[in-house]
This record gives structure tokens, sequence and C-alpha cells, in this order.
């Protein structure tokens, strides 16, 4: 039995507590459940209370005294961040193939010199799980000092069974050596494996009758994920693989319409998915068919910047009813990062969120899009105690005084871990 | 007399040093200067040696016992970064102006509200010079513990004589009881003063008549710097405002076609400019004039992001022989950032400067935008120990692994300040 912990004086608490249960959409997004000097008492790493610190004050009086006191006078107290969408585990580092690009080479030059999503599959494949496990823990770490919590993690640097099970055995075996928590994704169809080109629907056979029944029967994953675009999955292939998944119990996911309009979101509200990722060239009525299926938009800003392209419409969904999230989709090709700050202020430069909306997308609505708001995403009696203390006053300095992680303290099911 | 420093075994020791002395050019700007393995010795917060790891063992066998030893295996060490332009000292804050922007407030609903640069000019009138310094150093913690160890700072948000001096004699007391090197530099003609509309020439006059006399005689600036846009000062004002600050030995500055073309890179060439600001909207004819002149251009690219607007074109004028530097503009309205880390990868993902290029335009070329490359920006015997260790192994994982602050350590003068 450990000390409890109040966190007392905090300049201001954003709860993000709501009655409104499930994703948050419109208006919702903007209710933080503000306290000011706001406290919270933490036992056993659950949160026992939530309130201004005089109301905590009365009703533990007896009990203050073995208490770890932190002061949070001055500073703005929320939730851990959320990340719901990363491809965290892979093999290799691609910095190189980043300055070729720079200094001038083609696509083909940087394939001819083995790079793209093929090197990372390579080197995934070459890796052994303690060097998975090795390479992942920093990006754990790193992730922590930016005060996410709870990560989504997904396969498909394997792209063949062996391989795509190595990735969620690590996760598996993070999430009891890091105490962190990783949500995992089976992507075994996040590209076309090279030896399937030309017979594209051989694979999605294979996937189906080889791979999800394995991941299956291991317990490996709780989602089932597909790249539907153009040149990758058709919609036809990606609501097969989609629903075969959820006659194993996975819950759809599904990366739709960031380069193109492919249909993607509106196949999303179709199969029912949890949530439909990028979006960057969602059509008008896909945007409504989410809104109407309560399919959650998880948008990757730190994504469309670094591959200098337009942001996802989050404004817009957010006014026509869709409950968005967002997320670094920290992968080391098209997004290596595990800002989740930084996401939070693209949300607002580039996608026009307010700063109360991009917390909640980065909290609750981050949480809901893995299933997890039973017990992370808000600070309320019960849940996790998974908090961040930043080194600003307000949410909206948060989001204001841009491209700076403020995180000053992180706890982890009530454990300090920054 | 304090103990040697010995920062060894770095995995790669950018040193940025070279035989051309002042500002860098196209592949100049490309030679970091790099050692494998290396290592630099420091005593009285200068640089002694730079060299291989094996190298400088050699040489100080009998004092290796008396330094204190870093062991920078694994990272990378760079000169400490500077960042060159820089609006610090300012009084308030607008972060509910930001919120109330992207709520869709109108830019009149906001003027309405009192916001804008006549907010912070408000504010910074009304704030005394201890508050003043109070806010000004916390952000200086932050350009520490971004790794940037001097800065330039600008006058500008006073646009009367008492408050713009009441800058710059904020910034000298600054420079005595903070560690970091702040350049000053006097902008009064930052915007119109509202009392002054209509009638700009009267303030010019009185600029040149009345407030450079007394900057000068109070030794309170190195640079004058003069916003010429449309609608705030023509070429021929900024002109004659910075051919009368030539002749109190204020080497001139210029924030030039930010906003559209209007002869602002011309101008900086013709006046022999140290550097021209923003250049968003730099003419072909401006870009070649700065390149022949060797004016640097001072690039902003996280202004760009905030204002989402297109970086300025830093690749075609490395291309063209221009030496670009890079800067946060840290200020309160339109880059509310202390992070050059940031900047750097903006460099390279907005403005498609390679990694090398990026670093040397956040080192040895701001060090020349602020006449200071004599003493920083570059690892060299008989320069400042003004370094920093970063958790990445190489300079292009720097850029690469990107909307991350990867300061591990920083040393200001050989004393480590982060």
């Amino acid at each position: 039995m450990t000390k409890p912990i109040w966190i007392k004086h905090a300049a201001q608490l954003a709860t993000l507590a709501s009655e409104v249960k499930g994703p948050r959409s419109k208006g919702k997004m903007s209710e933080l459940g503000l306290i000011e000097d706001g406290s919270v008492w933490i036992e056993d790493g659950m949160i026992q209370a939530v309130g201004t610190t005089k109301e905590l004050e009365e009703r533990f009086a007896d009990k203050v005294y073995e208490a770890e006191i932190v002061d949070a006078s001055n500073h703005l107290v929320t939730p851990g961040l959320v990340d719901p969408h990363t491809h965290v585990v892979y093999g290799g580092s691609r910095e190189r193939e980043f300055e070729m690009r720079l200094e001038g080479a083609s696509y083909m030059d940087i394939m001819n010199a083995g790079g793209g999503i093929h090197a990372t599959t390579r080197m995934t494949r070459e890796a052994t799980e303690e060097e998975l496990i090795d390479q992942t823990k920093r990006r754990l770490d790193s992730f922590f000092s930016h005060g996410v919590t709870t990560i989504e993690g997904k396969s498909g640097y394997g792209m063949n069974l062996e391989t795509e099970l190595k990735q969620l055995r690590v996760m598996k075996k993070l999430q009891e050596q890091h105490a962190i928590d990783i949500v995992p994704t089976f992507m075994g169809a996040h590209a076309i494996p090279p030896d399937f080109k030309g017979r594209e629907d051989d694979f999605v056979n294979h996937l189906i009758d080889e791979m999800l029944p394995v991941v299956a029967e291991e317990k490996l994953a709780e989602f089932n994920d597909v790249f539907c675009e153009k040149g990758v999955y058709t919609p036809e292939q990606s609501e097969r693989i989609l629903e075969a998944g959820k006659r194993f119990g996975l819950m759809p996911k599904i990366h739709a319409d960031e380069i193109e309009p492919y249909g993607g979101a509106e196949l999303a509200a179709k199969v029912g998915a949890i949530s439909a990722e990028h979006l960057l060239k969602a059509s008008a009525e896909g945007i409504k068919a989410m809104a109407e299926s309560g399919t959650i938009a998880c948008l990757l800003p730190a994504t469309a910047l670094y591959l200098r392209e337009e942001a996802a419409a989050g404004r817009r969904m957010v006014d026509e009813g869709v409950s968005v999230a967002i997320s670094t989709d920290c992968n080391p090709g098209s997004s290596p990062t595990t800002s989740m700050p930084l996401v939070m202020n693209l949300a607002c430069i580039s996608m026009r969120l307010t700063p109360a909306e991009a917390l909640t997308a980065a909290t609750y609505n981050a949480a809901c899009a893995i299933n997890r708001q039973e017990r992370v995403g808000s600070l309320e009696v019960g849940k996790q105690a998974d908090m961040v203390m930043w080194n600003v006053k307000n949410y909206q300095e948060l989001q204001y005084l841009f491209g700076v992680n403020h995180v000053k303290s992180v706890w982890k099911k009530g454990v300090k871990v920054v």
C-alpha cells in the first residue's frame, strides 16, 4: 500500500469530466470540466476524488498527514494524453533517406538505395524481438516525456505472419515491461507485400485465413486496421478484411482517404469502424456518414506537415458533428515524432480546432478511439491516475505557446514517471 | 580558476569550423566540419582544443586527471544555437486572443477587445522594468532548454522613446543577470504608433532626431531595424531610418517583403544591411541583389507556420547564393515560441534546406547575422565554449526526428546551464 498522493492548488484543473459517455462531438468537445484551485486525491494508482482544494481539504482532513503532497500552484493539470494511432514498433532508422530527399533524390533514387516502407519492413523482419523491444522502449520513454500515458500500436511492418506476430508480441511484452499502456492493433494490410504484387486478393485471403485466426487465438490485438487507398487495398478488399476481423472479435479501424477520396470514410461508417484515420481527402458524404455512425475521425496533422499536405478538415468535421481525435502517427516514414503537444498545437494552427477542442481530441476522444474511455482520458473517480502537470497556467497557453513541450511532471497509475 | 572540462567520445562532433570567414552560402552551408569520436577541451569558458578523442588524449595527457569529464558517447555535439531575431522583451500574454481567433472572432472583434500588437504595446508600456525582466527571464531559460545560447532581441513594443529605452535597458540588465548572451537591436519603427497615424513622416523625423541619438548615446543597441511593408514604412522612409542609424554606428537590419513584394530585399542590399528578415514574398531581383551584397536572409519558418503562410523560398535562396540564417521570431503575436529545434525542423520540412544547411543556418550563419561570428557559432579554438549535447547520434536525426526537443545538456561559456 503506497502513500496517497494529493495534487493540490492546480491553477487550472482540466478534468474532461462529463455526463456524456462515449466520443464527444460539437460543443461537447469544448467542455473541459475546468476547476480553479483544483485538487486530485490518488490512492493505489486510482483517482479517489476530484474537486477544489478546499473540498478535498475538508474531505481528507484526517488523511492529509499521510499523503504525499504535490503543489500545482501556477500550473495547468490535465489527464495524461492518449495517442490513438502509432506504428511505434519498427526496426532501423531512416534519417539518411530524409536527407537524400532534401538533397534532391527522387523517389526512385530512394527506392534503389533500399528506402521507403519496404526498408522498414526489411529492418523489422531482420530485428530480433529484443532489438525491437530496446528500440521501442526509447520511443515509449519519449512519449512519457511528452505527457502521453497511453498509446495504440500497430503491426504492419511485417507483411508476413511471422513478423506481424513478432511486432504484436513485442507490444505484449512492452505492456509488461514498460509503465505506459499499449493497446495493440493488427495491421497486416498496411501495404501490398512485394511478393503478392498483382495478386492482391491472394494476400487478402491469406490474411483472412492464415493471419487473423492466429492473432485472435493468441489474443494479440483488439483492433484490425487496413490501408484503404488507391493502389493499396480497395474498399471491397478492405471491407472483407474488416468484416473478417469482426468475426474474430477485432474492432475495425481504417486508414482512409489519405491520398485521394476513395470511399474510405463511407466504408468506416458502413462497417461500424471505431475510428477512421488520416481523412485528408474525405468526401462531404463520407464526413456526413461518419457523423451519423459515430465513427471517430482520428486526424494526424503532424503527418500532413511532414509530407507538406494540407491538413484534414478538422474544423469542418467538428462543425458537422464528427467526434475528432488526434494522434502523432509515430512512424519512421511520414511522421517520425512522439510529440503529442506539437500535434495539439497543429490541431489548432492547421486544422483550426480551438484550444479546448484540441485538448479533448488528445485525451477523452483519443481514449474513445481505442476503447479505453472507461479507464483513461479524463480525471474522474475510479479512473487510472494518469495525469500531467504542465509549465503553463491554463489550457489556452498550452496551445498558444507552440512548439514547446510544456510537460513538467507525469504520473502513470499514480506513479511519477517524469 | 575552474576545472577544465573535457567533452569526449562524441559520436559526431559538428564543429562548423571552416576556413571561410563571414556568412556561408551554397555548398559551404553543408560543410559541418564533422569529427567522429570527437572531443572538446574547455578552460575558463573558452575552447582550448577541438579534435578526435585520441588527439586530445595525447595532447592533454598530463592534465586529464584534473579535468571534469563528460562522456558524449552516442551523442551529437554542436555549437550552441544562435537565434538572430527575437522580440523577446514584452509585457503581457495573448493566449486568449489566440483562442478567440479560433472561436471565429474577426480581426475587428480582436481589435475591439483590445488585441493585436497594440495590446502588447499597451502592456509593455504599463509593465515596470522589473516585471519585464521577470517575464523575459522565463523565456531566456526556455531558450537555454532548447539549446540556444545567444539571441538577438529587439525593442519595438514601445513606439515612444520612454518604452523603447525601457525595453533596451531591460536587455542590458538581462545581459548582466542571465547567462545567455543578448544582442540588442533598436526597432522604434516596428509599427505606426496610433498617435502618428496619417503623419508617418513626422514619426520618422521624431525617430531620427529624438530617439536614435539617445539610443546611440547610451550604447543601448548594435543594430537598427525597421518594418518595411505596405501600410507600415515605405522603402524611402525605411532607407532614411537605416541611413540615419548608420551615422550613429548602428548596423541596419530590415523586416522585408513579409506580406507582399515591396522592394525590401533590394533595399537591404542597397543600404548594406547585415540581414533582411522574413522575405516570404521577396522578388527574384531582391534575392539576386542580396546574394551579390552578401546580405544574410534571416528566415522565420515558425512564423509562417503559425500564420499559415507559405514559408520563404529558403531552398531557392541557398541555390542562388544567399547566405541563410533561421530564427524563432519569438514574439507574442505571430510566433510565441522559443524552439529553435522546431525552427530547424521546419527549415527542412517547409523550406527544403538539407539537415546540414539547417544546422549552419541556426549556428554559424545566425552568428554572422548578429555580428558574433568571432565569438560563437562554431567550435573553434579561442571561441566561447557554447555547446549542446543532443539525444541523437547524428545531425540528420536532429532534423528527421522532428517536433522533439532533443537537447540533453547545454554549456554557456563552459558553464552547464541545462
